[in-house]
C-alpha cells in the first residue's frame, strides 16, 4: 500500500467558476494531508490536446504522485474514467481516456498498469452527471493519497488500449522542414515541434515559410539576443526549437498560433536571404 | 474551544493585484497550520448576488471550518462585519452582512449565532479603511482557526436581522414557466432556477422563450447527448435545470446572460414546435 | 543555519501556462513542507517597475520567509540573478538583479547582505536558459527553506551595487503639486504617488488636472460616501492618495492608467470651483 503526499492539478476549468475551489476541497475532506498543486486550469475549454502537450511539458518536473488532470468534453458518456500508473507506481495519472494524459505516460516512460474508476465506493453521489472532476476524479485521487491501493478504483483494463495522443511530427518535403506550432506561451514565444537535432547541421541563420509571412530566424542563446526587427530562434526551456523576438509577442508579430503550420528552410548556403524583413509570400510549392 | 483546520476563501478580488496573496499571508502569520482553499477570486467586482451564488453552490462540498468571503461594495461604511456560526459550531462563515453569506447560510441549515466583528483586538491597525478583507475579515478567521472561540470576536447579533439574500423564484404565468438566468459558466452553459421537479410531469421538449430568440430544449442527460445545432436541457452538477449546446457556448448562441429571463413551455401537446432553430420572436402576451 | 517556513511568490508568468505550478513542483521536491503563498502572477509581462512596486505593497503583509519575484526580460543574459537578506536574516528575497526586489528591499528596511546565485549545485539542469524561476531561483528559494545557508547559494556581493528601483516622487511646480498613477486596481481605483501629509493643510476639495480632463476631488473616508457623479479622494489600504469612484473604475472615467501625470491644486481658497464636472482642458502653465 502506497500513499502519496501531493496531487497535481491540471484543467480546463478556469478559475472564474468555483470548480477549482471545490475540487481541492473535495480532495481536503477525503485526504487532508495532501498538499494540491495547481498546474493550470486554463487549458481552453475542451482542449484535450492543449491539455495534454501542457500536461507533458510539466510531467519531469512534478512532484511523484497523483496527476489529476481534466480535459473532458465527453463526460458523462461512455469514454472510461481511467487510472493510469507509472513507474511501478512512483505515479499515478487519473482522468478521462480521451487521449489527455497519453502524452505525459508517453514522457515517464509508460504505462505499468491501467484501472477503470468503477468501484462508487470511491465516487460521491452527484445530482448531475456533468462535473466528473468533483465527483469521480477527485475522490479517487484523494482515496489514492489516503492510502487506498490503485487496484481498488476499479477494473484493470489493458494500457495497450487506452486512447493514444496525436503528437504532430515533422517531415521533410521540398527541402523544407514541415513543422507545427505546439504552443505560444504568455511571452508570444512560438514553440515548434522541431528538437534542435534536426537543425544541428544547418547554419545560423534559418527561413521560416509560414501562411501570409517569410522571415529569417537568428539562431541566439537567450531572448535577450535578440536584436530589435529581428525573429530568433531559441532551443527554450523544455529542449524544443522556439520562434521569439524580445520583450514582444513573436505570436503576435508573426500572426501565428497553435496548429499553424511553419517551413524551415537551412539558409546556410543562401546568404543573400532577407533578415528580419517581413514579406508576405503565397505558399507554394518550391521549383 | 474549537480550533478549524480550513479556511475556504472567496471574493471579488481577482488575481491580478496581490491582494489574495496579501490575505493568505495575513492568515499565515496570524494561524501557520490553516489550509486556505480559494473558491475563486473572480466574482464580478462589487456583485453580491454573485458571489452570494456561487457560495451556495459550493456550501455542500466546503471542507468544514471557516467561510472566508468577501464582495464588498460598503467597505469602511456602517455596514456591519458579521460572524455567523452554522451547525452548532461546525463551521463559521465570515463577511460584510450584506447578503453576501445569506444563500450558503441557508443551503447549510440556517445560523446557529452571529457575531459582528467589533473587537479590535482580532483585527490590523489599517491605514485606510478600504482593505476589510486584510485588516477585517482574514484576522478574524485566522485568529478562529487558531483557537479564539467565536465569541471572542466581537458582540452577538440576532440571526435574524442579518441581511437577507433575494434569490429569484419562479411563476407560472400564462401557461409558461417564468424562470430567470442564475448563471453561465466558464462553457457557456446556462444555469436556471429552475428545480427538475418543476417540470417532470413535462415532455422531452421544452420550449425556451426569451428576449430576442425562442428555441425548443430536449431533454438529455449529458451535454455529449447534444447534436448538432440542437439546444439541450441538463440537470447540471448543483440539481439545476441548465440549457447547453455540445462543445461550445449556449450563453453565447442564445445571447443569454445571469440574470435575464427565460420562459418554458411544456411543448409535449405540442409536437409540430419547432426543434432547435432559431425564431426570433417579439416576446408577448399569449393569446 | 536558519531554514524558512513560507515562500511568498510573485512573478509574470500569468496563470495560463503551467509555469508556475512547475515552479511550485519544483519547490515542493526539494522542500516539501515548505508552503507556497502566490502573491500574484499576473505582473504585465516583463513590467519590472510594476512588479516591483506590488512587492513593495504586499512587502509588510508577508509572511517572514522567502520572497522569490521573478520578472525578468534579461533571462540568460549577464544580469545577476541573487539572494537578498533583510532583518539580519529574517527574510531573503531572490530574484534578478534588475530593480525588482529594490522596491520592497527598501520598504523593510535595506539589505543585510547579498548573494549571487552562482552555486550550481543548487540549480537544475536545463535544456535552455530561459526559465530561471524553474532553473536557479526556486531552487535556490527551495533549499534556503530547506535549511541551507544563504551564503552557500553563491559568491557575497556588495549591496550597493545592487540595481536600484526608480520610483517617481512628487514635485511642485507652478503652484499644482505634480503627481503620478502609480497603480490602478481591479476596481479601477488610482493609487498616485501621493502621502496624504503632502496635502494635510489643503482644504477638502483638490483640484485634478491631467492629459485630457479637469476635475475637483472631494477627500472622504471610504469609497461608499462618494456620491454618484463626484470623484473621491480616499486614503487607501496603503496610506498613500487614491482616486475613486463609488461602485464604478475611477481609472475609465478619467482615462488615467499607471505611470500617467495627475496635477493636484489646492482649490480651498477657490469656492468657486467646480465639482464633479468634466472640464475638458488644455493642459498648460498657470499665469
Amino acid at each position: 500500500m502506497t500513499s502519496y503526499p501531493t496531487i497535481s492539478f491540471l484543467s480546463d476549468y478556469g478559475t472564474v467558476d468555483e470548480f477549482v475551489g471545490v475540487v481541492h476541497s473535495v480532495i481536503r475532506q477525503i485526504s487532508p494531508p495532501t498538499v494540491v498543486i495547481d498546474v493550470t486550469h486554463e487549458i481552453p475549454a475542451h482542449d484535450v490536446r492543449a491539455g495534454g502537450l501542457a500536461l507533458a511539458r510539466s510531467a519531469q518536473y512534478l512532484a511523484p504522485g497523483v496527476v489529476l488532470a481534466v480535459v473532458d468534453p465527453g463526460v458523462g458518456t461512455e469514454r472510461r474514467a481511467i487510472a493510469i500508473e507509472v513507474g511501478d507506481g512512483e505515479s499515478v495519472l487519473i482522468g478521462p481516456d480521451n487521449g489527455l494524459l497519453a502524452p505525459a505516460v508517453a514522457m515517464v516512460g509508460g504505462a505499468t498498469r491501467a484501472f477503470e474508476l468503477t468501484n462508487p465506493e470511491y465516487q460521491l453521489a452527484a445530482p448531475g452527471p456533468t462535473f466528473a472532476g468533483r465527483d469521480v476524479f477527485a475522490p479517487a485521487a484523494a482515496h489514492l493519497c489516503a492510502g487506498v491501493p490503485v487496484e481498488e478504483l476499479g477494473d484493470e483494463v489493458d494500457p495497450n488500449g487506452l486512447m493514444p495522443a496525436m503528437i504532430p511530427i515533422t517531415r521533410f518535403e521540398d527541402g523544407a522542414l514541415v513543422a507545427e506550432v505546439l504552443w505560444t506561451d504568455r511571452f508570444g514565444n512560438i514553440q515548434l515541434n522541431v528538437d534542435p537535432d534536426e537543425v544541428a547541421a544547418w547554419g545560423d541563420r534559418i527561413g521560416l515559410r509560414f501562411d501570409g509571412g517569410s522571415r529569417t530566424g537568428i539562431r541566439v542563446e537567450t531572448y535577450a539576443e535578440i536584436k530589435t526587427g529581428e525573429i530568433g530562434l531559441v532551443v527554450d526551456s523544455y529542449g524544443l526549437l522556439s520562434v521569439a523576438v524580445d520583450r514582444s509577442s513573436a505570436a503576435e508579430e508573426l500572426g501565428l498560433g497553435t496548429g499553424d503550420e511553419v517551413k524551415l528552410l537551412d539558409l546556410s548556403d543562401d546568404p543573400s536571404a532577407p533578415s528580419g524583413i517581413a514579406t508576405p509570400v503565397t505558399l507554394r510549392e518550391k521549383p
